[in-house]
């Protein structure tokens, strides 16, 4: 049994004191109720739900799994899901940042990020629920017709349905340009939608009425390749005139997968049997229109990440300051019992140290990325719109790669605190380790993210967002160079982040020379340009609790693990230095 | 449904090319017959087994785990592993390492570690339960008297019974010391043992007609603490004077643990209720006898980590070469197809090299390791002997410490290449991520290894294992000074093991001071040892690949691997070698 309580005071330490969200938001087109005294209502109503109605089912859903019923091809999901499921929608959480005129609540994606760690951190695969229908929801509103979005986004909106993305296809999944699936001229302008998509999270489930397939598919005068790929909705239930359900449609989940984690969460092979559907957007452009949801679905993959190391680095830390064995060597700490806890142990600390540092890290930067978000969507002019954009197109694939790849370490780490227990079901870590492994490959695994951030964010974009983000370091370096309290952070900071933009230069000169090269350096560079990015958030954090009004342990908290970061952490990059460095002559053919 | 296929060339060159294994072992004393012909005869006979009996159930093992029935307390494996051990047993396979006068085929123990890794790659699950007689064989030929021998090790060694070692209770872990077990004067100079212990490896199974407990318990006058523990033997059933098993004895499996992976090994809750058992050894110095085969045992988990990461890099390789998805980045590779095979990327080429460099560089290390545990036992004179057991005390906490830890990260990115199909159940190879988490807990947690490595092999024995060690790096390096073909490796070799050298008295310096540093340091300490260590295999194996008569792509592939090794991952040392620097003032207290 695991335990979770929302980390309420960090997560308004990262927003208010560190990222100064609430001067941010309220500035936004728009923003003027989005005041600190709301978002905190909101957090800990969260908070509330999330331990309460969500935290409890986490073991015992993946325990039971959901259950497949192959001859009325449905799923039922685990006990305690359809409650939430029901609470979740009834307290307008479905809609927390949808637009108003869609029965939202309009708030910031800011918000949004911090109270899906909470509910993620509660039960990752229950979140995956509305996870999708979110994921549905944007592509609807950026490409949907007036009539699509309220017959179709509302009711997700309102949390009576459901909604999906189905792309890959079991020869299409990191290529969707490979994909087969068809769509032909039906009746009414319809489609008639033939194929098999699998991997669709929440593609069949019993907590909701409705579900909305958003499906990737080919026309019969298609391109080749992905320039020829239209997107179509296509509903579980047709709907009657009223729009209510109506009859069947012929999309049915023909299995669910059986996975390492997550398995709260249905994965599900959809047969499309000549099912109806209607096109979204233009045609042939479907993938672009997929790809202007890429952000905010990585984005939340990122999230999950932290949400995992989140919660394994509670438990661990309890189970570490409970578990008496051995003594410290120095000398017994707690000489009347019979053992001292582990927290005497420095190896001990130092694992719990690399879960914290890499929790609240993470945090710091997909809070900071959301907030560009928004900025990008409402800030007051086309500078500040088009500057935040550009940083999230270049934060993106370092917050998903990164902080997805930190929370297997993480995880790791919490599980090895409880030595042999860790590895027994009965923990609940090991869960954590298992629903973790998921997140870096699906939503683009770490070698597309790494792609993309070298690529297409460094060498297609020419680096807008990198350089916009190296001033921003510059700048705060600057203003901190003769802060006493930080000169053992900003010297090695400054330094690190020359040394980044020398490196991204030469990597960049090399891939000219040699397209393979990209491939040769991308993932050490992703890893470089995380840590690097890691430092500045720690940076940050510790300028900003030294100016605080938190109390001494919760600063001295922050100081500590900065300074564990710095001194242990960030000499990655020296490891990852030498990899880009050894260049693709060193990545020969292998058998 | 994962392939296997016992990787015998490679066995072969790391034996023969690069540790000249036959020479060695010939020149043992007793070692006349231990030719390369009877090795080879043995390890091929190992893979038929191995490929036939134990790979095909591996997967099936995993999803129907052991069966536990409570009515007759009673433990069911899985499909398959009756027969194979049957199998096993037949072939003489359960006494290849032990004395010929205990029925053993008096085979070396590097012999055994490479049929070893046959089997446990082909079913780790399955492997524990020889690997655990195994353990207890070693117990009683050293502590054991002529008759307890005769009564209860020979039978094992014949693969008619089996072995187990009964040590951790719950509140006793890493911390033997604090174990409660009693030992109460029974009748005729036996003992009754009562007490619980947890995690039992084949503490209860349906493969042998009995099963033989080494159990650690207190005696009525025992010391407080590590002194105060001895070891006694427990049957199953109480044999007849005959010696056939007889009465059931109280001894018995209270439940079986849900695990995270290995769910064909039965791991047991043993309930011992006033259970016969017979003191071996002394009184009190059962804890001593315990760690005469720590070494073994240790070095056994370590060939488990090698074992899994040799199964996982067959399969991610032939995924990586079926598999088709994506273009290189240069254009093209097979324009005919739909897609290239995943070969042509870098980024793939990197993880399935990182796997290479793990696996074969691993296996290196056991088997040198492994060839020194000969030497120790059966050298000529007793300064070969001697220093031979130097190196093995060096050699094991890394061996085990970093091979076990290098497997997570090589089943890792097994996985990873797969992409999202690696996480579905069927794809077999999220089955040895999951198997792989135990190997860094238990025979002493990687904390421990590090602990022993740094406190005990360094420190306590002023390093005399590691200067044998690096006298005979630096002897490498002078003798191939010459060597164009070795120039870009043994700089870098030369340069690292004098880095090492510096850095362990450095380090040794700081723990003077203050014994906490010790803590703090052991974990980097034992990476950094880690990979100098593999790089001197890697250099050694590249020198033996020229020297040899293999193929121009074996010994390309050789090379290949080790300058990948040497440009990304020896640089791994930077960041080992700052956080070792960083000391214990970056590990504060934490709450």
């Amino acid at each position: 049994m695991t335990i979770y309580k929302a980390p309420l005071d960090d997560l308004r330490f990262a927003l208010y004191d560190v990222l100064h969200a609430e001067a941010t938001l309220t500035q936004l087109q728009g923003g003027e109720g989005h005041t600190r005294d709301l978002l905190d209502a909101v957090l800990e109503e969260a908070g509330r739900l999330s331990e309460a109605l969500l935290a409890p089912f986490n073991a015992s859903g993946d325990e039971e799994g959901c259950k497949y019923d192959k001859a009325t091809q449905t799923v039922t999901t685990p006990k305690g899901f359809k409650e939430a499921f029901k609470a979740f929608a009834e307290g307008g959480w479905t809609g927390l940042t949808q637009a108003e005129h869609f029965g939202g609540q309009g708030l910031p994606n800011t918000v949004g990020t911090a109270t899906t760690e909470i509910f993620q951190a509660g039960n990752l695969s229950w979140s995956l629920y509305p996870l999708l229908s979110e994921g549905a929801c944007h592509a609807m509103e950026l490409h949907g017709t007036k009539e699509q979005q309220d017959t179709y986004l509302k009711p997700i909106v309102e949390g009576r349905w459901t909604g999906t993305m189905c792309l890959t296809e079991p020869q299409a999944g990191s290529d969707l340009g490979l994909l087969k699936t068809r769509a032909e001229p039906g009746d009414n302008g319809s489609y008639k939608i033939t194929g098999t998509k699998i991997f669709i999270s929440a593609g069949e489930h019993d907590l909701a009425e409705n579900i909305i397939h958003l499906v990737l598919a080919r026309l019969p005068d298609a391109p080749a390749g992905s320039r020829g790929i239209s997107m179509f909705i296509v509903p579980k239930f047709k709907l009657n005139a009223d729009g209510s359900p109506g009859t069947r449609n012929t999309v049915v989940a023909s299995n669910i997968e059986h996975k390492m984690g997550l398995r709260g969460s249905a994965t599900c092979v959809m047969n499309f049997d000549a099912a109806e559907g209607y096109l979204i957007g233009q045609p042939h452009k479907g993938l672009a229109a997929m790809f202007t949801m890429m952000n905010a679905a990585r984005l939340g993959v990122g999230v999950q990440g932290l949400a995992l190391s989140e919660r394994a680095l509670q438990n661990s830390s309890n189970y570490a300051r409970e578990r008496l064995q051995g003594r410290a060597l120095s000398g017994p700490q707690f000489p009347d019992k019979p053992a001292d806890n582990l927290l005497v142990q420095p190896d001990v600390r130092r694992m719990l140290l690399t879960q914290r540092a890499i929790v609240e890290g993470s945090r710091t930067l997909l809070l900071y990325t959301s907030l560009q978000t928004d900025v990008e969507a409402r800030g007051v002019d086309e500078v500040t719109r088009k500057n935040a954009g550009e940083l999230v197109a270049f934060l993106i694939p370092i917050a998903k790669g990164l902080v997805t790849e930190l929370a297997q370490e993480s995880t790791k780490e919490a599980l090895q605190v409880y030595g042999g227990h860790g590895y027994i079901v009965e923990s609940g870590v090991e869960q954590f380790v298992r629903d973790a492994r998921i997140i870096t490959l699906y939503e683009g695994t770490t070698g597309i993210q790494a792609a993309d951030l070298l690529g297409r964010k460094i060498l297609q974009l020419q680096g807008a967002g990198f350089k916009l983000f190296l001033q921003e370091i510059q700048a705060f370096c600057q203003k901190h160079a003769q802060d006493a309290a930080m000169a053992s952070l900003i010297a090695p900071l400054a330094r690190n982040a020359k040394e980044w933009a020398d490196l991204t230069l030469a990597v960049a000169a090399r891939v000219q020379g040699n397209p393979e090269e990209l491939g040769a350096a991308a993932s050490d560079y992703l890893y470089y340009s995380g840590y690097a990015t890691l430092a500045y958030m720690w940076a940050r954090s510790v300028a900003a609790a030294n100016a605080s009004s938190q109390s001494e342990a919760f600063k001295q908290s922050k100081r500590d693990t900065a300074a564990f970061y710095f001194a242990r952490m960030l000499p990655r990059c020296l490891m990852h230095k030498a990899a880009i460095e050894a260049g693709v002559g060193t990545l020969p053919a292998v058998a």
